[in-house]
């Protein structure tokens, strides 16, 4: 029995919040049951120093969690001064995920920064960054196109994340909180609108796991992002 | 005439949404116009060093805005590595603000976290995180009344804050940031319940201002926090 | 009654030593009483980068505390690897200051820049910074004019700062070290040569204040800004 | 064909020296072909704060590449005064993958840290690291029960790891750098002595993957892991 | 012939300003000619980590220059957030010379930290800074000697130290700035009051040099050193 | 008696292994007894900022230790965040020792990075980079002169590094750990081909020293770096 009382391959509530906030290109706040994400997409004309000049374009994430976001405070990291291994691991996949779907040649010498907020924390806050993002940047990527800025789509696929875990010996989707900091394993998936694979991130916690464990827990992903999907083509009117 | 068409002693309008996450013991989305503020208050039950076995208790604030709640993408605190010199001085005013209207003594030896995190920004970032932190504060210490864990309130009185600012000549009440960018003078006034001054800061930007002009702008800062006092009871049920 | 004996509207002896130091365009170790601050300005042939190429000036500052200028021993920001909040806050004070009385066009395109490092500490190290800075800004801009780099005087007027705070229930002028650490209220004030604020800063310590005790501060001010006026005209033979 | 003209499922050479520095409790030279990571295990009679008191240890890595390891110099990750978000990275992988197979309650209240660094780089460090590292810690766990400070053997399984991808629409295994630049997708397999996995990272670099090649990529793995658990064997005289 | 003027064998005029600020136990400032180092030295009723419970003192040393110190004005250590390797270099050396002549054992298990900061530098501030600082040091072990907490003097000797160099090929004592940037080789010795030798420090610049031309400088710098020796004894009225 | 057995002037076993690792221009693994340093030479087709368009090249060196190249493991610098004042010291003097014998100007207008990176300690890692430095800078310089890019040789001379100190009141050569850690006087001396010094650092550790010490440490360092200068000219095959 999960602590929530879902079924194993029972997704929470996903709910896609668009133009949450009114400056950025892109923005949506995305919850998974109780956790909330706010991601923006912010278009710069200018990319990293290695991609000057090579007619080429860059999306790039950073992921950050407010101190209070969680059930006891964290420590603010720019106070710390400095961003911790977790972090920065949650960004670098945010970003990987979104440019494994999108043409960089085709956006063009510019750059889309994600911008990932974690405004409540209950489990799963990178998998709904990544789903978030993917709405984020389609709306920045939209206006591009509305303003004659791109005439092809560089966007090729849609893109969204779930984590799923083996919980108490039995393989679950979309882990809370409270099974997260319990799992045997856990894994995080990213799954593309065409049902290919961005990224498979899996862990054991307590136990390590088997081959079919890893394949239980991938088919359980599939019917997660599915339904991201959906809620992803509902959100951007598609 | 104002960018917005207001009269020089018309506030935006005040919304506080009480509750906006789960986690904190004070939580609370406060808005001035297109300033959204989301600003939280957690109880520690610990002091910093230098108030450790003193049996006095301490509030403390911190302060950031999302990268991009402002018209252009600002860099990220946190990955920068240091909070800059206009962020470090907004929380210690927040800080000392709250301190202002709290009896220390009675609060016990315990520390009141206040964070608050600019979601979109629109001119008056600062003013509005004080007023929303005493919603937060008055959350978190009712919620220790409940608990039994105090019986004396350690709130002696409201605080609210409010800029004012010389533009085109003019006094005028609540800046925006169009206002904002463009005054010659401007003042943050920090005002408690029963019409004391906790804090006042005039800067002159363009142009030095005299004695009278910073008495205008004083008694518009009243006719703001007087709004912002009855958002509050209302928002706190008083 | 003070504890140094003073009147509440008395001043502590000033004094203003100019050229103490030879490198420097601009130098003097400003005195207020035992609240000693050497204050340098440097000429730039550069500016920041947000104003290059728009044919304006700057003029900024940094303070610094030496580590045994105050009774007992701090640490040193250098070996911390920051400043802090409170050292940010005052170079951003003096930088305001001074940019209020110059004329940044007429000042051309460089950069003039203002350490203030405080040999001893007695309270009112800002204020004396301040004080201390116009003068060595008015010897740097008076090198560049003697030195035909400029033919009009970007200064527009002379600017001085001061202390004053609520004692023991009495307003009193030009808050010593004891007085500063027990004040109930205290403000800064930076006033120009016409009587016009540049900046004003009053803040509660113990006890909120009204806007009679806040008037009755500034009239302090305006006293101990004259004197101030005086010594900086002595110091640069005006 | 393969750049090095190996078979797609050829591992290179590995090879472990161990011993190859003195102080350590284990000390292993291991490369797998022109990939060589100094690893050593060190044994500390304390643990993190964390785990103060409760009778349970810990083992933690760290990871560091010389900064002429590579093919051009990168910079030192100690003179830029950070460590890049790609070791924090791999040295969370490096720890993760050893507490799987480790007993943290049979090894008593001490901790033991494995420092990886790499002393030259051909592709696969992270894997060859992990591979070295159950060595090491071998090394210094079989020192531990050698001294009497342990009586149970808290190694439970062996653990190592592999690096697998599609280059050129072929799996391959053991990707050296030019192959590991320019593949498709990559996975890093962390595997138990029992065909468990511990750890599943894959990622699309240029194009999504499917079931089907993942599962081809864990089967190449397997067959590079049990050449490197014989090669652990040997080097442990087991 | 050297640019001051000055004979090869001929110090600058030696100043040493004692109680040149009042709340450090020890406090002088020194000259040699244009270069002033303001130092301080500070009791503190604790040590370091390291000596915790050993009976025993320690006197350490942080150095810093003033931005403006200089020809051009150099940046604020404490503004970029590091001490440079020249500062750290300097910092480690006024401690060792001092500690060299101090009994840390008779010292008890208190701690003295001198600062050296130079607020006009010409040349040679790291050896004005040891020369100084153990008038500093002097003057603050007086003072626990006349308040009863030492009852034998920890001091064993005077310490003090001068650069010398060769300049045009030959051998100079006290460089000043325009030979210090000038010279092919460059020495700074420690010296003790009883002839012995605390420190040498010599470099080649532009030119290695010999045996006999080290042993040149080493008396040059006895030279010196006995009428740095005569200043200090001047100085603290012995 | 040293703690070794060896005589006083004896040094350990020298060992210098060219091309230890593949990428760099030069490379050697250089041993002083169980000393063990990885140097490599890298050349890099530009210069620091300060030599722009001078036409001149510049050689300069970093400094690392592995955390557990020590009997008890010390922490990562990259992982605290800053390299000690110890490293710095280390690497300043590095890069020193190579510029005395470098025609900067010959070298052209090219950087050569030097990194010295200790696997295993015993003493004597400074003068064991220094040493080893010189080949692995040779090799460099041989590959940019094969490579036609370099005509002249800008080599002017050897060098080499040896520590010597007074222990137990005899003066030794070449100071191993033990010896180093309870030396009166330690001494690192920096020779050229031609018998010069370029570089002469000597300290006290327990007791100062005299003239007499100095110049019998100097005629020990001769002999060790005669060894040293064999040893180089063999793994260079001159």
């Amino acid at each position: 029995m999960r602590p929530s009382g879902r079924a194993p391959d029972e997704m929470r509530v996903i709910t896609i919040e668009p133009n949450f906030t009114r400056h950025a290109e892109g923005s949506v706040l995305i919850g998974f049951g109780d956790t909330k994400v706010l991601v923006t997409a912010s278009i710069e004309e200018k990319v990293p120093p290695f991609l000057r000049g090579k007619g080429e374009g860059w999306v790039t994430a950073e992921y950050g969690m407010l101190p209070r976001a969680t059930h006891t405070r964290g420590s603010r990291e720019a106070a710390k001064g400095k961003q911790s291994g977790r972090t920065q691991e949650i960004q670098r996949l945010i970003g990987r995920s979104l440019r494994a779907i999108t043409d960089l040649k085709a956006l063009g010498e510019r750059q889309i920064v994600i911008d990932c907020d974690v405004i409540q924390a209950d489990g799963g806050t990178r998998t709904a960054s990544i789903s978030g993002a993917w709405v984020a940047l389609r709306m920045a990527v939209d206006k591009l196109m509305a303003d004659g800025k791109l005439t092809a789509d560089p966007i090729r696929q849609k893109v969204a994340a779930i984590s799923c875990g083996i919980y108490n010996g039995t393989p679950v989707l979309d882990l809370d909180y409270p099974e997260d900091s319990n799992a045997e394993a856990d894994a995080n998936f990213v799954l593309t609108g065409d049902g290919k694979l961005a990224e498979v991130q899996a862990t054991a916690e307590g136990a390590t796991f088997d081959e079919e464990e890893l394949l239980r827990l991938l088919r359980l992903a599939r019917i997660g992002c599915s339904q991201i999907f959906a809620a992803q083509d509902k959100a951007t009117g598609r």
